[in-house]
C-alpha cells in the first residue's frame, strides 16, 4: 500500500484531551479516533498501525491487518488477552517524562513514610507540636521489584536521597551500586526489605503476587519497626484484601497504592481509610498524550525507514 | 592547665536523650550537663570548651574563660546575642546526617507541592477518585536561598529529581549546573522562582526577610499557577502574619514551614489550618546527639593537635 494510512487510536484516557491533541498529531497521515461516534462503523481493514489502551473487545476483528501495535502505556496488559491479537510487533510506551513522573511519585512516597508524614499531618490537623526523630534514609532498605527503565531510574534517585537500595527481577540484572536478586532469591530479597516498591508488569506470574504470604516475609524490626508496601505497577498484581489485613494486623506499617484491580476504587473500599496508607488514583505516572504521539511517530518513522522498532514487547514474557 | 577539663554542655534539646547519650560521650574528659540540677552551682570558671544550644542567659558570665564555643546546630543565632560572648572561635555543627535529613525534608516538601499531595490527601479523606495531571519537576524552578553545605546538597538532589534549580546567596557562589545570583540580583532571582526554599542563617539582615514585599516578587503564573514558600532556615527570618496574608490573598499557592519565631507554634496560630500549608515542628533536620558529640570530639582533637578548627563562624557575617 503506497498511501499512508491513518493511525487507529483507541485510548480510554480522558477523551477530550485525546481528541484535542489528536487534532495536530500525525500531520502526514492523520488518525481515526474510535472515541468519535462518527467512526463507529468505519472500515478498518486497511489500517496498519493502532495505538491502544483498554481498546474495545472487537478491536482486532475490526482491524485484522495491523502491522504494528503501540501501547498507550508502559505496560501492555490492557489488550494482551483480547481475542484476535495478531502476531505483529507490540511496542510499549517509554518516555523520559513518564519515567521522571514515576520516580517523583516513588521517591515522594518513600520520603513520606520515612519522615512519618502521616503522623505530622495528623498532628497538624490537631494543632499538636509533635517533634519526630525518624531514622535517616540510610537506615532504610528499599527493595524494588521490577528493574526495567522505571525501576532503574527510581533506584538511582532513591540512592541519591540516601536510601539503601536493593533490586529484584525475574532474571538477574546488574545495576551499579545496587545489590540485585533474581527469582530464585525472592525470600532473601524480601527478608532484607523495609520498603517494598512494586513496579512489576502484569503477567500470569505477577497476578495476585503481592499477597499475605509475601508481606509476611518482609523485614520486621527494621529502623521504622514495620515494613511498608508501595505499589505503582499494576493493581491486579496485589491482593487488596491482604493489604487491608496486613495493615490492620500489624504485618505492614503502612502502604502507598496508586493502582487497583478495579478502577476507580469503590468509595466504600476499606483501603481509603486505613492508618498510614496513601492512596493516589492511578496518576503516579500519567501518560502525556503529546509525548505518546511523538513516540509513536518516531517509531513509525524508524520502522518505515528500515530501522528496528524500539521497546518491543517479548510476547513470551508479556512485557 | 594540663588536666583535661570536662566539656560544658547546655543544650535545650530533649533532656533525657542528651543525658543518656552524654553518659558514654567524651570518655577522656567527661562533661558537665547544665540540665542536671546537681550542676546548678558548679564552678565553671576553669572550663575550656562549651557546647551550646539556647544556653542560659548567664552562661558566659559563669564560664568566662572558654577557649572554643561549639554550637549544637548548623546556626549559631541561639547564643550570638547573649551578654559576655567571648572573642573565641565559634564552631557550627556540620554533619553528613544533618545535611541528609535536611535534604530529605526539602525534597519531600518540593515533591508534595509539585504532586499536589494536599489535594490527594483531601480526596482520600473524602474517598474521591480525583486524578491529577500536575506539571513535571522540570517545569518548576526551585530557588534556594542560602548556598552553604545544606543549600548545595538540596540543590544537587532537587536537580537529580528533575527540578530546575537556581540559587541565591549574599556573595555569589559557583555551583555546577545551578544558575546563581547574589545580593544585587535578588529581584531577578525571585521573579524566576516558583518554589522558594529558605535555608538562610538568622542574622540582622535576614530577620523579617521573608515578608509580603518579597512574596509579591515571586513568579506568578508558573506551571502550578502560584509560588510556594518553603522555610527550614530560621523562624525569625519570616514574618508569619505576611505568610498567612499571602496564602489567604492568593499571592502564595502554598507553603511548608518547619521553623517559627516562637516555638512551639501556638495552637491557635492560623498557620496550622491554612489550605496547602504543611507544618512540621522544627524537626526537618534534628541534630543527632551522637553525631554532634563525635563532631565536637573530632574538632577538639584537631585543635589540641595543632590543626585548624573546621566550620568556624565568621563573626562579622554571623554564620
Amino acid at each position: 500500500m503506497s498511501a499512508k494510512q491513518p493511525i487507529l487510536v483507541d485510548l480510554k484516557f480522558d477523551p477530550d484531551t485525546v481528541a484535542r491533541i489528536l487534532k495536530t498529531a500525525f500531520p502526514d497521515r492523520g488518525s481515526i479516533n474510535l472515541a468519535d461516534p462518527a467512526n463507529r462503523d468505519r472500515d478498518l481493514t486497511g489500517i496498519d498501525y493502532a495505538l491502544l489502551w483498554k481498546p474495545d473487545a472487537d478491536l482486532f476483528s475490526r482491524a485484522p491487518n495491523l502491522k504494528v501495535i503501540f501501547s498507550g502505556g508502559a505496560g501492555v496488559d490492557s489488550f494482551m488477552n483480547l481475542p484476535g491479537l495478531p502476531d505483529v510487533p507490540i511496542v510499549r510506551f517509554s518516555d523520559r517524562s513518564l519515567t521522571t513522573r514515576m520516580s517523583e511519585w516513588v521517591v515522594m512516597q518513600c520520603l513520606m513514610h520515612l519522615r512519618q508524614q502521616h503522623q505530622h499531618d495528623k498532628d497538624q490537623r490537631a494543632r499538636i507540636w509533635g517533634k519526630l526523630v525518624p531514622p535517616e534514609a540510610a537506615e532504610i532498605t528499599v527493595g524494588i521489584m521490577g528493574l526495567g527503565v522505571l525501576g532503574q531510574d527510581a533506584a538511582y534517585k532513591l540512592k541519591v536521597m540516601g536510601f539503601n537500595v536493593i533490586g529484584w527481577s525475574r532474571s538477574r540484572k546488574e545495576i551499579d551500586g545496587v545489590e540485585t536478586f533474581d527469582s530464585g532469591q525472592l525470600d532473601d530479597f524480601l527478608s532484607r526489605t523495609d520498603f517494598l516498591v512494586g513496579l512489576l508488569p502484569l503477567t500470569p506470574e505477577t497476578t495476585g503476587f503481592y499477597n499475605a504470604a509475601l508481606f509476611s516475609k518482609l523485614r520486621q524490626g527494621g529502623a521504622l519497626g514495620k515494613p511498608v508496601f508501595i505499589n505503582a505497577g499494576r493493581g491486579k498484581s496485589q491482593v487488596q484484601s491482604d493489604i487491608v489485613a496486613a495493615i490492620e494486623g500489624g504485618v505492614l506499617g503502612g502502604a502507598s497504592i496508586d493502582v487497583f484491580a478495579v478502577e476507580p476504587l469503590a468509595s466504600d473500599d476499606p483501603l481509603w481509610g486505613l492508618e498510614n496508607v496513601f492512596i493516589t488514583p492511578h496518576d503516579a505516572a500519567v501518560s502525556d498524550e503529546t509525548a505518546l504521539f511523538r513516540h509513536v511517530e518516531r517509531q513509525i518513522a524508524r520502522h518505515e525507514g528500515g530501522e528496528p522498532l524500539q521497546f518491543v514487547v517479548d510476547r513470551q514474557r508479556g512485557y
